[in-house]
């Protein structure tokens, strides 16, 4: 555990005067301790950090795991309940958003002189701010992305399918060591393109179409995202039209970023810019999101927003313009907020491009 | 919803004395109404069906779901709490296993008269019994397997990666139509047998290995899973005699099936005679699983398991050895329970083989 990360994990357990912590979601166990399998337990409390894990995972996490001590369990709750009568914890909190409501019930009958405090607001900012050696993951995945597409568009011809590209792409990102696709890619082509979630279809591309591409793969577990609009052939003046918005809408949010703006006035930026140019009602959803070991984490970027960017918060910029029946468009790169402004993690250019 | 689904549905609505059941975990929505987004809540009372979901799948709940209407939410909690108002909701069951600790807190929330219950157990076999639907993409998932099973085997070679081998792989299932990896592909070979998670590492493959590959794709949301073990070049001994008791102990369990065994009885075959022949402490893991629209679902079966097999159940059968320091064997058919016997879903041949 990092020296920053045991600091938050303390304030936590003080500001709600708490015995210990225990951590169930995944990426919140690999963030704490480094674990990469698919079943544990991570036990935070003062003076020591136990984790816990079943046989099928005792030898990985012997050679992967920060904590002082592993420990092997064939039944979780039986774990947990061992542990934590071992070290006489009372107050106890847990990774609340990670825990179902049956595993909850039983861990409410674990004992009586337990108490469980749910934690979820908590710990959503936990992994918002970068080290340098998760930049340095998010930055190789950011350039797979590049290489990938470099490799796919000559590829790219009318005729091929949605599902094929999207196939190719995830072919190529395999082969250069990506580990796993980021979520489903979306390839939405023509009309499709106003589906902001068009996930690859069996659609032929045709000419005269704008194709979004949005996808993203895996490095040691950090995601990068990213989204392409391109056009093949000659497009619709109109079309041509909401790719120039949603550019400058792009531009213009990512020149905004810098620690301390409010997110709400980042998505502003973008938002206003867009409704300006008369298609307000056409962007329905928020300008991005933070990325690392889930491909959606904390923190959101919309006009909900409450927080502001933090220097070495890593966030997409995504704004997009859907027109029902036509087409539509959508421009993303993810960046990580400097002090002054931020630098982007993706690479592969984003000015109008016809194939 | 099938006659047969909204029968069990009822008679735990009846049972419990619920008024309706709130459906959210995705595998079993797709299930009941048809939906495969990522997004949404299904209720099911007496009289009606209701599914939830949010702008970005309005369009395609409104093609896929089978329910009596689709309604929008902004968000979430407060498209449930609307429904239950205008349904006049008083005692509702949940799927308590799909719902975290957060989310359950925000729907105790919602109502002062009406009253949460999380059902679990009630929900597990639901999808235990398949339909003849189902059993088509089933076999369509296992012949997938088989067929790119068989273009992978030429390529095989000493010297290639696990990884390199477990990706080819998954091109072949790719390029056949198969939608998505049923789980990371387990691709063990020489002493890396021993780990019977052992996904697909760097590790060269050598000559006188035996090489166990666990795998499986999806269609339709259906998923296949089936392991293979075979020998790259003239293996030791031992290697070749813990094959044959594995093999002996997965054909003498298939032999043992069929409805109305006890799923421990059905454990107990495999396991005593791997037992007799000296193996019984490498062999830690149940028989196997049930399958369907999840790789791993109801029901368990293992020496555990207090349930007995009905017909149209789809389980896997996988008994292994494995031995520290030398290496393992594992072999796995997925089939479905009939009245006699049943019937083996994957084709994939598991006699011994030396390539």
């Amino acid at each position: 555990m990092t020296g920053v990360s045991r600091k938050n994990i303390n304030e936590i357990l003080t500001t709600e005067g708490l015995d210990a912590l225990l951590v169930f979601g995944l990426p919140n166990i690999r963030y704490l301790c480094g674990f990469t399998g698919t079943d544990g337990v991570l036990c935070i409390c003062g003076n020591e950090t136990v984790f816990l894990t079943d046989s099928r995972y005792l030898e990985q996490a012997q050679e992967q795991v920060n904590a002082d001590r592993v420990v092997c369990y064939k039944n979780k709750l039986h774990g947990i309940s061992a542990l934590t009568k071992e070290l006489a914890l009372q107050r106890t909190g847990f990774e609340a958003g990670a825990v179902n409501v049956p595993f909850y019930q039983e861990l409410l009958g674990i004992s009586e002189t337990l108490t469980w405090f749910p934690l979820n607001k908590q710990l959503e900012s936990l992994r918002a701010i970068k080290t340098e050696e998760e930049l340095v993951y998010l930055k190789q995945a950011a350039a797979l992305n590049e290489q990938a597409f470099r490799q796919l568009l000559p590829q790219v011809k009318v005729g091929m399918t949605e599902r094929e590209l999207a196939l190719e792409l995830e072919f190529e990102l395999k082969r250069l060591g990506g580990e796993e696709n980021a979520f489903d890619f979306i390839v939405a082509s023509g009309v499709r393109g106003a589906l902001p979630h068009g996930v690859a279809s069996d659609k032929q591309l045709t000419s005269g179409e704008l194709v979004t591409i949005d996808f993203g793969t895996r490095v040691n577990g950090y995601h990068s995202d990213e989204t392409v609009t391109f056009a093949l052939g000659i497009v619709d003046r109109k079309l041509r039209q909401i790719f120039d918005i949603v550019l400058e809408a792009h531009d213009s949010a990512i020149k905004a970023v810098k620690a301390g703006i409010s997110i709400a006035d980042l998505d502003a930026v973008a938002r206003d810019l867009i409704g300006r140019k008369g298609y307000g009602d056409c962007f329905g959803h928020g300008l991005g999101h933070g990325v690392g070991l889930e491909i959606h984490e904390y923190p959101g970027v919309s006009s909900r927003s409450e927080a502001s960017l933090q220097e070495g918060m890593v966030i997409t910029i995504e704004p997009g313009i859907y027109l029902p029946g036509t087409g539509g468009v959508r421009i993303e790169d993810t960046i990580v907020v400097t002090a002054e402004g931020c630098d982007i993690l993706t690479s592969i250019p984003k000015q109008y491009q016809q194939i």
